[in-house]
């Protein structure tokens, strides 16, 4: 079983590795004792981050969509890293594929399915509704201090 | 100049595309009036995201890294998609590649740059600090209702 495993980190960071997206398959989430979700893997635990949790999910051909979830307070954001599949929010079903995103607000009803013909591989990304102060670029600030490269 | 576009909404979700990884070298934002940065999209605007702003970079062989940046309030999140870099964060500089995921408070100093022989596709993912419930699995709820296949 993979792990999602720390390559460095300090003062203001840590840095893991999942590893290369073609072993996600080797990832398992615990949800109980004896409840076991193969290729999945989520980095809060690892990365110990405070505004968001990232999972990855890698479903194999013909699989996935058992079942519908909404959440209590968090809007996801689905990224579709590989593959082809269906989505369904709600009463409305949809095609992704490579480079589809689905925000979604904590009541939408969701699932999603592979279809394609190659494992389906999506990043899934959690946060508190309404927290955001600002789109874009406005939170960054850019330093003087040079880079050591 | 690619877009990112959307695919399908409804009333409580909204999908959109930013392509193929390998098109988004023609997706462009725009900083300021006759300043523009190749290669990036921000989803925010197109998803309506309100707990997260995720944007998506592509660095071509060689470049990247020309400066540091802070934040405000956000958290930050990297997800390495495809090739071969280093990341910097205050004084400590690592390699990164596929699978790579970096989670860095807003006082952290960040740069990252391509040292692979291939393009580097980023994820960045930015939330406030300090403002996510749980981390896991626990904010979910699995409905009883069927899905639609």
């Amino acid at each position: 079983m993979k792990k999602v495993e720390k390559i460095s980190n300090g003062k203001n960071y840590i840095a893991a590795t999942v590893g290369k997206w073609s072993e996600l398959s080797q990832h398992v989430v615990t949800l109980a004792p004896g409840i076991e979700i193969p290729g999945k893997a989520f980095l809060g635990e690892t990365t110990q981050s405070t505004g968001t949790e990232i999972s990855f999910t890698i479903t194999p051909v013909g699989k996935g969509g058992d079942f519908l979830h909404t959440h209590k307070t968090n809007e996801e954001t689905y990224i579709v890293l590989q593959g082809n599949g269906q989505f369904q929010v709600d009463a409305k079903v949809f095609d992704i594929a490579e480079g589809s995103v689905i925000r979604i607000t904590p009541d939408g009803k969701r699932a999603y399915r592979n279809t394609g013909n190659e494992p389906l591989i999506i990043i899934c990304i959690q946060s508190q509704s309404h927290t955001l102060n600002d789109l874009g670029i406005t939170d960054g600030v850019i330093l003087e201090e040079t880079v050591q490269w």
